[in-house]
């Protein structure tokens, strides 16, 4: 098993922050890589050569949970195979069969069902992976807020590939594989509440294609981590690397794609655009040296379009994550302690 | 794949019965086995003899959403563990890895949160399964009642092993692994709105074990279908079966193991047993010379000790399944249209 897999072993799992004994909404929390390597036992009946082994199979899964179900760019249906897609590529997988479980609530509209399924099948096309399948279950009316999904995956991880947020060193180069904060942005203004009008759509996407080409184009090891910056953001991704790898992760504020419309946007809600969610942005580190062959790579694909170096890593101070702002100072980018944007994915 | 897989292909999944457009209750349907035989693509650099393949991989999910969340015999930690184990199981799989992700109402006491992973944990051992991954999203107070979760599997079908509901030819022999309807009926009990005492726990079970003392006993395709009676009891399995594989299903309605006490409560309810969901009950077809062997294997383990052959499959009236009664009488158990039993899992 990769390090960071936290199986429920007589603990309570992961429910975000605790508060007097309930659990209250959701909380920015470590960033453990979703997807585990695992050995599915005894090996199959192989060729001549003797048993084959069933090693390098990866295995995720997540809940999706939000609202509104429908907004520009998307709907759930888009990030419950998008979300699970990314969960394998960041391991290095690749993405092949998909499991999905629909919790439905009584008098859901059958209509609004079909377009869920339909762009379901459609993201699943786009990605390449197929759903084998699933599960439905009917609840009554007043939970669920219409349909939560569930998808569960599996793919392979090619041999040689070995990625985590402790294998990164200092030297190493920070990208960011395009502009972010797009969906928590587009979620937070579908929900109506706020008086903002912003020409914006949900960056939910599959970054299987983007992290083939860039394992591609950097193999042996020069690839250090992949994670997609979903709940928390990009600040709780690199804080998550900070950490584990003990590490300083410096980042140039100047550097960071965002569209001036998620500036903007952000600005009106007073939130940071790093700690929003994105589905469809990742962050690489890669070897320095790599840093302009990863950029050439992920630029060559059309998710990574506006792909971009944004920092790099140092050894002080160990396990910080440092912004480097436009007026020439230097600020610490914190873990977030709950979460601004509950119900984003 | 298995035949009977369903991926959504632009089609709504299967959501129970529509009504004027809308989804109501959970009604029983077509039970197609619900894990799937897959390859994961790409074959792993294997030893000498060439590549190796991944073939032989299960995969499967369930989400569970059960009310009472408590019950006797077990709770939804329990039924999350083992139905998922039993999916696989009824493959032919041997379980290897779970996932389990928990959607879980905002004020859920932490205590019942632990108390159910306490129980995940112990499920997990005893079907010897580990849980490699997971997650935990947050909902606003009202919904979810209280915690709902969706397990996905991955296990390996030993080569030559390959079992369907259409694998079923007239003189094979039909086998129960045990008392049916007790888990049904001790969760309805459990909801305390009928005025019924009974003592009675659920009789979820990890059926892995069982399965394979089976298939060790009667190998080389003498085990024609294995199938869990959950939703819509051993009823709705017998009538997928007799469809499937075009034949009939004679049942002796006196061989059919119910205890006494769900019996009676059965009688109260004005429910019948046969339509009643087990949580750790299969049904098994196996070729009638393997009836005793097959007996003989799943008695000798304790989870089959009052295992029963219940019925023989013949060639007429195909798709039908018949009840002989013990007044000598003949009746056509039908397919439930709506299940009475409700949030059972
Ligand atoms: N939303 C869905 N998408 C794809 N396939 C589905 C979906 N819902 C159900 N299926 C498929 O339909 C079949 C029957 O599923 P169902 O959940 O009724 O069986 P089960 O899991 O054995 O029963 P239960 O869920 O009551 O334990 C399975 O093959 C399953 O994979
Ligand atoms: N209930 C749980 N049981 C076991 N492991 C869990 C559970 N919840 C989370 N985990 C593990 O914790 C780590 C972090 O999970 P988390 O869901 O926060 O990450 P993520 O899936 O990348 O983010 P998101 O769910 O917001 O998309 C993963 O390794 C995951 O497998
Ligand atoms: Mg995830
Ligand atoms: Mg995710
Ligand atoms: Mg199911
Ligand atoms: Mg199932
Ligand atoms: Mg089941
Ligand atoms: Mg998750």
């Amino acid at each position: 098993l990769h390090p960071g897999t936290a199986p429920p072993d007589g603990e309570a799992p992961d429910g975000g922050a605790q508060n007097g004994g309930g659990l209250d909404g959701e909380a920015a929390h470590g960033r453990a890589p979703d997807g585990v390597s695992l050995d599915v036992g005894e090996p199959v009946g192989g060729g001549a050569g003797g048993p084959a082994t069933t090693g390098g199979l990866a295995f995720t899964t997540d809940s999706y949970v939000v609202t509104p179900l429908f907004f520009p760019g998307g709907d759930i249906g888009d990030l419950a195979v998008n979300g699970t897609v990314n969960d394998l590529a960041m391991c290095g997988a690749r993405p092949a069969h998909l499991s999905a479980a629909f919790i439905i609530e009584e008098g859901f509209p059958v209509e609004h069902l079909r377009r869920i399924a339909t762009t379901m099948a459609g993201a699943a096309r786009a990605a390449g992976v197929t759903i084998v399948t699933g599960d439905t279950k009917v609840v009554q009316r007043g939970k669920a807020d219409g349909c939560y999904i569930t998808t569960a995956g599996v793919g392979m991880v090619p041999s040689g590939v070995r990625l985590g947020a402790d294998a990164v060193r200092p030297g190493d180069a920070v990208i960011v594989s395009g502009p972010i904060g797009e969906h928590g942005v587009t979620v937070m203004l579908a929900r109506g509440r706020l008086d903002i009008e912003a020409e914006l759509v949900s960056d939910t996407a599959p970054l299987n294609g983007l992290t083939a080409r860039l394992l591609e184009a950097c193999p042996d090891g020069r690839v250090r981590c992949l994670r997609d910056a979903t709940r928390g953001g990009v600040a709780t991704v690199l804080n998550e690397i900070a950490r584990s790898s003990e590490v300083a992760v410096i980042i140039t504020e100047e550097a960071v794609p965002v569209r001036p419309v998620v500036r903007g946007a952000c600005e009106l809600l007073g939130i940071d655009p790093l700690y929003v969610a994105c589905e469809g942005r990742m962050v690489a580190v890669v070897a320095g040296e790599s840093a302009d062959a990863a950029l050439a790579a992920l630029r060559s694909h059309p998710l990574g379009e506006e792909a971009a170096v944004v920092g790099r890593v140092a050894e002080d101070p160990p396990g910080l994550v440092l912004l480097k702002t436009g007026f020439g100072g230097t600020r610490i980018v914190d873990v977030l302690v709950g979460d601004p944007l509950p119900r984003i994915c």
